[in-house]
C-alpha cells in the first residue's frame, strides 16, 4: 500500500514587510516558490524517495537569485560569500552537512556527497571544497553568486552598524531555503541551504548544517528544516526538539512545531519559523515573524504559495 | 539554601584495551584525571558557577598531552591538528563553539569567547582565530601540540587504511575531553574539546562543538558531554536527546543516558560514551565501549577516578 505523499519549501523567513512589498516582487517570489513546489513533486509524483525530492526543491531555491541560498547569498563583512547546508534522511537517520563553503554551485548537493561519499557527517571549509571537486560537482566564480540586492544590503548593514543600529528589514538581513517531504513509502527527509546572515563575521555558522537544530529527520517522528534567527535555534535545539515532542510527548505535529516556535522561539528573542512534515504526511508551516516564504502540497491537492500569516 | 555540587569529567572513550594497559600509563592517566576533577571542585567549592568550574577542568585536560584535545591533540591526514571545543550555560541556556582550529592553547576558552563576546553561537576556521587574537588569548605554536605517541598512530593508522583497515586501539583513534557540573546555586554547565579523529579528513567535524550533539546542559533538566564515534552521536543528537528524555519523558538522568548511549548508540554502531549531571546533583557515566576515562565528585564525597566498567 502507498501513502500519499507530502512536501514543504521555505524561501526564508523574516521576508519584506508588507507596507513595502511591491505587487512585483511577491509576484516573482511565489513564482519561485511555485517552482520549487512543482520540482519536489515531480519526484514525489513519480515514486521518487523523499530524499530526492528535498533536494531537487532546494536546488531550485539556490538557483534562484531571489533567496538568500546558492546564487543570490549574502555578503559577509568580508564581502565574501560562505554557505551552509544540510540534509538527513529519517529513514537511515543518516545525514550529511557543510559550512563556510564557497563554489559549489548546490551546497546542498554537496552536503548530500557528504552523507554518501564519506563516514563524516559534517565537513568545513577547504576540506569540504576538496569533496566537492573529488565528487565532480559543480562550481561557479563568484560573478554567478553575486547579486546587487544582496551587495546593498551589506553597504546598508555596516553603515547601520557604524551607527550601533540593525538592519530593520529581516529578508535583507537573512534568510534560508529548506525542503521537508514525505514519500509514498512513508520515508522523511530534511534539507536545508543557506548563505547566513548579511554582515555576518567570516566563520560564523549558524543552524542551518547543525544537525537537530536547522535540519533534522526521523521516519518515526518528522522531518523539520528551519530558518531564521540561527544562534537561538541553535541554543534551543529546535528541529530535534520538535521531533522530541512529536516521538517522546505525544505532542501533534502542529503542536510541537508552535510550542516550540510561537512560545520557546519568542521567549529567548529570536526570529523565525520552520516547516515540518510527519510520518502521517501532516505539514505544518509556524512562524513568530511578519512573513515567512513557504509552498506545500499534499498529494491529491493543488499546490499552495503563501508569505503573510493570513494566506 | 545552597545544594550539593556535583561535578563529572572525562578524558575521552575508547580507552587503550585493559590487556595492553601498563601500570605507569594507567597511574598517569589516573593522576591526570584526579588533578582536573581537583580543578574544577576547587571552582564549586569556593562557590563558583558551573561554567567555570567545567571550563577550569578542561583547561586541565586540554594542558595535558595525554588527552586529545589541545596539547596532545591527534593529527589529520595533512598532519595537522584542528581542533573543536563547546561550553552552554544552562541557566541562560546561551552557548559558544569553534570547529577548525589551530593555535589557541585552550579551545575551549576560545568557545566561551565566543558566547561572552559575540551574538554567535559557532564559529569556525580563521573567524574563530580573529575573535582569538580580538579576546587576547594565549597561542602556541605547532611544537606546543605535538606528541609522539599522536604521530605514531597517524602513520599507523594511514598505513592500516592503505590496506582498507582502521587502527584497532580505539583509544589511538579518538578522544575527547568534558565536564559538566552543577553549582550549590543550581545552575549547570557543560565544556567539551577534542583533537577530533586520528587520521580524519581536513575539515571533518564531530559532535563536540555541535551544540545538542556532544555538548548541552539546561537547567530544567541536565548538563551533558559526549565522547566517542562524533558522526553517531549527531545523528542521535545524543546530548540533548538526554536532555528531551529526562524533560519530557520523565525519566531519571541515569535511565535517559543509558538508554541513548548503551541502547540507541549501541544499535546504529557508534562506540563511546557520555558523562551527565542533572539538577538534583545526580551523577552518570554511561559507555558502551572497553573504558572511558573519567572522574566525578558530588560535594561531602571524596573524588573518584575510574577507566573500565569495574571500577
Amino acid at each position: 500500500m502507498t501513502l500519499p505523499y507530502a512536501l514543504a519549501i521555505h524561501g526564508g523567513a523574516g521576508v519584506m514587510p508588507r507596507a513595502s512589498m511591491t505587487p512585483e516582487f511577491s509576484k516573482e517570489c511565489r513564482a519561485a516558490l511555485k517552482r520549487a513546489v512543482a520540482a519536489g513533486e515531480d519526484v514525489l509524483h513519480r515514486g521518487g524517495a523523499a530524499l530526492d525530492a528535498a533536494i531537487e526543491s532546494v536546488n531550485v531555491l539556490e538557483d534562484e537569485p531571489l533567496f538568500n541560498a546558492g546564487r543570490g547569498a549574502v555578503f559577509t563583512t568580508d564581502v565574501t560569500h560562505e554557505m551552509d547546508a544540510a540534509v538527513m534522511d529519517g529513514a537511515s537517520r543518516r545525514a550529511g552537512a557543510v559550512a563556510g563553503i564557497f563554489g559549489p554551485r548546490n551546497p546542498v548537493t554537496l552536503a548530500r556527497a557528504v552523507m554518501e561519499r564519506t563516514d563524516h557527517v559534517l565537513l568545513i571549509g577547504s576540506g569540504a571544497l576538496r569533496l566537492a571537486r573529488d565528487a565532480g560537482l559543480p562550481f561557479e566564480e563568484p560573478p554567478y553568486f553575486y547579486t546587487e540586492r544582496r551587495r546593498r544590503a551589506l553597504e546598508e548593514a555596516l553603515a547601520l552598524r557604524a551607527n550601533g543600529q540593525t538592519i530593520d528589514d529581516p529578508a535583507l538581513r537573512h534568510g534560508t531555503v529548506g525542503a521537508v517531504a514525505r514519500d509514498r513509502s512513508g520515508n522523511l527527509a530534511a534539507a536545508t541551504s543557506t548563505g547566513g546572515v548579511t554582515g555576518k563575521l567570516p566563520g560564523r555558522v549558524g543552524d542551518t548544517p547543525v544537525i537537530g537544530a536547522g535540519t533534522f529527520a526521523d521516519n518515526r517522528s518528522c522531518a523539520v528544516s528551519a530558518t531564521g534567527d540561527g544562534e537561538a535555534f541553535i541554543r534551543l535545539c529546535v528541529a530535534h526538539e520538535i521531533d522530541a515532542r512529536v516521538r517522546l510527548a505525544g505532542q501533534t505535529l502542529e503542536q510541537a512545531a508552535a510550542g516550540v516556535v510561537m512560545d520557546d522561539l519568542t521567549r529567548i528573542g529570536g526570529s523565525g519559523g520552520v516547516i515540518a512534515v510527519d510520518a502521517r504526511g501532516n505539514v505544518t508551516t509556524p512562524f513568530n515573524c511578519e512573513g515567512m516564504y513557504r509552498g506545500w502540497v499534499v498529494e491529491g491537492d493543488t499546490a499552495s504559495v503563501a508569505i503573510y500569516h493570513d494566506e
